[in-house]
C-alpha cells in the first residue's frame, strides 16, 4: 500500500534548498509555465515564501511589490533575502531571485502584526452568479499554469480571434485551486495575478506582453484566509490607462462571503503589433 | 541689483551633493516637514531624483515603489543608487536612504524607453468646477509642506473636529505648486502623496497615521508634463479597506485637459485611539 501523498504543484513549486535563511535555491516547474518562463504570480508567491521561511520574519505580510527584471530560465534559481529593517510593529524585507548571477526579479515586501482595529471596506463585491451556476474554462491550451486553477468567468473571458475589440477592460471570475489547498497569503499572493493581459480584451487579440511590476495589498489576516479553506475566490481586475506600450491593472480578490482579502496593482508592458488599428 | 533667483523650495530639497552617481548626500528642509519628519512625497520624489542623476538612467519612469522604513530624522541623509537590471528598452533601479548607517526608506524604479502605441484611458476625470472657483485651502498650520501647495478642495476637504465620521473616503481637489514651477516626474511623483490620511475624512478625528508603502505608476510622458507647465492637476484618492491598522489609498492624478498623467497606490499605518466608536 502506497501512503505517500504527491506535493501539491503549488508547494511543490516553493519547495528551496536552504544553504542559509539568506540564501535560498529553488528551481521552476514546468506545470507553472507562462509563455516565457514562469508565472509571474508564481515568481511572486515563491519571493513572499522565501521572506516567510526566514527565522527572523514575524506577524503577516500587509504590501509586497515584486520587480520583474528579465525573463526567467527553466531551471533552477537562486534567491537572497534581506531584513532592511526590523521595527516593533513592523518589518521590511528585500528579496532577489537571480540565475547564474544575473537578477531576474526583485521584491520588498512589509510584514506587520495586525491589531483589531475599526475596520470598513468600501467597495462592494462584483455581482455575480454563484461559481457553481458557471462552466469552468479550460486554458491550459493557451497556457501550462492556468491547469492549476478552476477558473470560472462571469465577464471579460479570454477573447477569441473573432471577438473583437471591447469597450471594457474588465475581467471578473471566480478561481480557486484545481487540487484542493487551503489558501495562504503565498497563494493568495499568485491568484492575484491569474488574469490574462487587459490588453488581449480591449484590442480583442493576442499580442506580447508582460508584468514589469505587481504589488499586492493584503486586507486580510489568517483567520480570514483559514475561513476561505479551498472556496472559489470573486477576481476582478481593470485596467486604468494604456499608453506608450504600458497598462495599468488594479484587481480585488473577495472572499464569497464579501471580504475584501487583497488588492493588487501591476504595470504591464506590451508590444502592438498593429498600432493603428 | 540683485538679479540671483532663489532656488525653488523643491529644488533645493531635492539638492545632492554627488560623491560618486551611486553615492549622494542631502539633507531634509524645514519647508517639507510633515508631522514626523519630512512629507514622505518629498522623499519619494528624492529617491526617483536620485535616479535620473545617475549618467547610465535612460528614458523615462514607468513605476516607482517607495518603502518608509523608519522616521527620517531632521538633517543629512545617505542615498545608496544601484541599477539592478539595464536591458535594452527599461532599467530597474534600487536605491535606499540612510542616515547614520540606518536605512530609513528603499525604493525600487522602473524606467522605460517609451514607444507610441494604442492608447486609451478607461475612467473619465471627477467632475469638478474649474479651480479659479474654488477658494484655496490654507493647511500650514496643520502641516508645514503644505505651504508649497495651492490646494482648492472639491470633496473631502480635511474635516474639523465637528465634522463628524464620513461615510466616503473619497477626496478631490485642484493642486499645483504655490511657488510656480514646470511640472517634472519627481514634482509629479510628490504630488500622488498629496492627500492628508483618509482615516481621518471616515473616522472625523485625527490620529497617528503614517505611508509605509507607496506605489506611483507614470501613465504620461514629458511632453505631456510640458504642456501642463505649472496648471492645476486634478486630484482624487480614495480607499478600498480600512482592516487590521492599515488602509489602503488609491489616486489619479489628471490635467485640466483630461489626461491621467499618473496613478497611485499608498498601503498607510494608523493607531486608532478609540477603535470601539
Amino acid at each position: 500500500m502506497n501512503t505517500s501523498t504527491a506535493m501539491h504543484a503549488f508547494d511543490t513549486a516553493l519547495h528551496f534548498e536552504t544553504e542559509s535563511p539568506e540564501h535560498l535555491r529553488g528551481r521552476t516547474q514546468p506545470d507553472w509555465a507562462n509563455m516565457v518562463g514562469p508565472f509571474g504570480g508564481i515568481t511572486a508567491a515563491t519571493l513572499l515564501r522565501a521572506v516567510e521561511q526566514h527565522p527572523e520574519c514575524c506577524g503577516e505580510p500587509r504590501a509586497l511589490t515584486v520587480n520583474f527584471l528579465a525573463p526567467i530560465a527553466d531551471g533552477d534559481f537562486d534567491i537572497v533575502v534581506h531584513a532592511a529593517r526590523i521595527n516593533r510593529t513592523n518589518q521590511h524585507w528585500i528579496t532577489e531571485l537571480s540565475q547564474h548571477g544575473q537578477a531576474k526579479a526583485t521584491a520588498t515586501a512589509v510584514f506587520g502584526i495586525r491589531a483589531d482595529t475599526w475596520s470598513d471596506t468600501e467597495p462592494e463585491p462584483p455581482s455575480a452568479p454563484p461559481p457553481e451556476d458557471i462552466a469552468a474554462s479550460d486554458l491550459s491550451n493557451f497556457i501550462a499554469w492556468a491547469r492549476n486553477y478552476d477558473m470560472r468567468f462571469v465577464q471579460g473571458a479570454v477573447p477569441h480571434s473573432d471577438n473583437g475589440a471591447h469597450p471594457s477592460s474588465t475581467t471578473t471570475l471566480w478561481v480557486r485551486d484545481s487540487q484542493p489547498r487551503s489558501l495562504d497569503f503565498a497563494a493568495l499572493t499568485a491568484l492575484c495575478d491569474v488574469f490574462y493581459p487587459r490588453i488581449y480584451l480591449r484590442r480583442g487579440a493576442f499580442m506580447p506582453a508582460g508584468t514589469i511590476t505587481l504589488t499586492v495589498y493584503f486586507h486580510s489576516n489568517q483567520q480570514q484566509l483559514d475561513a476561505q479553506g479551498n472556496d472559489f475566490l470573486l477576481a476582478a481586475a481593470h485596467a486604468n490607462c494604456f499608453s506608450h506600450s504600458y497598462f495599468d491593472q488594479t484587481a480585488q480578490l473577495w472572499s464569497r462571503t464579501g471580504d475584501l482579502l487583497a488588492t493588487s496593482h501591476q504595470l504591464v508592458y506590451f508590444k502592438d503589433p498593429n498600432p493603428s488599428l
